[in-house]
């Protein structure tokens, strides 16, 4: 399986837009607020500008996409919850009950479920995407999780979807039982770490069980230590929903939309992405940083500083969307508010 | 001048309520998330439904209240911006022009500005509440900055206003051209602290002006070094709007409406009114956390943790409009998401 690198032709946005950055910047200082008051809005409004290419930026039909699949690991006790519990909650977020269905009805988002590989039955539901590659994926403690052509399967289904979605900006959110796993391999592989810097608690893991967790994860890593290239590290630890959301967040980086991270899983998601398609983080977004230690390392490795700092853990895109609003307040700033010459308020002295 | 407290009977939320909050908390817990998967969210429902009294809290017809007033002290140039700002920024608040102006219409908020003691004329307006004490506040540095009666007078119209105000929560705002050097001072009195320790460069002042402003707070600490008891302390540095906002934040607690703070001077405020009115801050939401180095330490004076951390220095409650959707959105998690027996989803093991 070779990188994806040929696929996509991402302008470096810093390097070739300084007109643009320093049009969007002045456009933000010229408004009726002492400079820089508004903190990281401001910046906020630049970056959302610089990825649309437009000085008054607007976001149109936001869609959250959330991508759900099952991993094989997860038959080691990696997870307080079974694996049918992925199932489930792909039923729940179509029926309007999940914390993600919630938030995404008030703020007004589409919401598209995507089956990459959910083990169980799933009823057919007109918002849920049927891309399964299979019953979940392999054991990673006993081989690829996934083989090349189910991996690159994935990636490009990621990258089909959202050709079919309208709007300029994607929330990308995940569900799967035991893929915070197969996110802390993934950035384990992939930063050069060892998986325990990058293992958690997560969703109601205890002591012992997170003792547990990390064994079996070092055991994974062992098995595929020799795995550096970043399609090969996504097939062998990753997981469906995982690489889909990689071919996501590449397509729409490269279609030039708002790409807003939510949790550990789709920033690591979002690693791999850049790492394959170099300049993908330009166009990403934090949402926030949730209480997983490696959401964190997985931040800084890509240089983003969440919007929100809530001790949110729940993923299913339910950080990018509670973080929603900032954007779309940092372009109505940026559209809407008066200058000081249009308000006749006096600048600052001197 | 006596204290207020006569006036109000708070009751301890977190003493009188403790079926409420167990009602509340396992109204959360049966969500279908992990336990505390929504990190703050949870604590913020939780508070939100404590204060309104509901299981099932609403927040219904959010009301931002921007105050607005002159400072005698800024004759001593403790400002970047010439006093007529304040009066031009009331103009563009109503215009629709300003940050909060634009927020509140993001979101659907009522805006109110009231002139509390502003220096120059200001048309009026349908959104304006002309409640003047005055063309600004005597200068602090030479005697009190309010007589006892203009304090008592000011605290009385942010209690009014808000009886006369909709709904079950307000946002509150402030604009004041030197406005942060009465907060400094003020969280300085009633905490013991000399005002350096609270004094920041906040909207544009450069090193020289640092070390200028800290040089005339210290002084006016100075003058006023025997006010201990809040109100007097009101009267002598406080401003007309810090006086309506805290006469407005126990009004609001008193009718157990969710108050929610701004800015470093709202939240001091806030703190006035802890003082005057104990268990007020157990109404109180603390929005954000601005630069303005005494923002921090009131906060934790207060036992409050800010929602945002965005580097946010403008106030006119621009932070609290931003994070208003939050608020919304732990009120909607506790009412609309499903309970896991409700969504057939199978809990952690164990």
């Amino acid at each position: 399986m070779r990188t994806h690198s040929s696929l996509v032709a991402l302008a470096d946005l810093d390097e070739t837009q300084p007109e643009l950055i320093a049009a969007l910047r002045s456009g933000i200082d010229a408004k009726t607020k002492p400079l820089g008051a508004l903190g990281r809005l401001e910046d906020l409004a630049v970056r959302i500008g610089t990825v649309l290419g437009q000085q008054r930026p607007e976001l149109v039909d936001p869609q959250v996409v959330v991508c759900a699949g099952d991993h094989g690991v997860a038959v080691h006790g990696v997870s307080a919850y079974p694996p049918e519990v992925t199932a489930q909650m792909v039923a729940t977020f179509l029926s309007g009950g999940a914390a993600v269905s919630v938030l995404a009805a008030q703020h007004g988002l589409s919401l598209t479920v995507v089956d990459c590989g959910v083990r169980g039955e799933l009823p057919p539901h007109p918002r849920l995407l049927e891309r399964s590659l299979g019953p979940g994926t392999a054991d990673a403690l006993s081989g690829p999780a996934m083989t090349p052509l189910q991996c690159a399967r994935a990636v490009a289904a990621g990258r089909e979807l959202i050709r079919g979605l309208p709007g300029n900006v994607v929330l990308l959110g995940e569900m799967g039982i035991g893929n915070t796993s197969s996110a802390a391999l993934l950035a384990a592989c992939l930063l050069g770490l060892p998986v325990e810097a990058l293992v958690g608690r997560v969703t109601g893991v205890d002591d012992a069980g997170l003792a547990h967790k990390t064994t079996v994860l070092r055991q994974v890593q062992a098995v595929h230590a020799d795995a550096t290239e970043p399609s090969d590290v996504l097939a062998r630890v990753g997981g469906f929903e995982i690489a889909t959301l990689v071919g996501a967040t590449i397509e729409a980086a490269a279609q030039r939309r708002v790409v807003v991270l939510d949790g550990f899983i789709g920033t690591v998601a979002a690693l791999v992405a850049e790492r394959i398609a170099p300049r993908v983080v330009q166009r990403c977004i934090a949402a926030h940083v949730s209480t997983e230690p490696g959401h964190t390392i997985v931040l800084q490795a890509l240089g983003l500083t969440p919007l929100l700092r809530l001790d949110l853990r729940l993923g299913e895109g339910s950080g990018a969307a509670l973080a929603w609003p900032l954007l779309e307040s940092a372009c109505r700033v940026l559209r809407d508010m008066a200058t000081f010459e249009q308000a006749g308020v006096s600048g600052a002295d001197g």
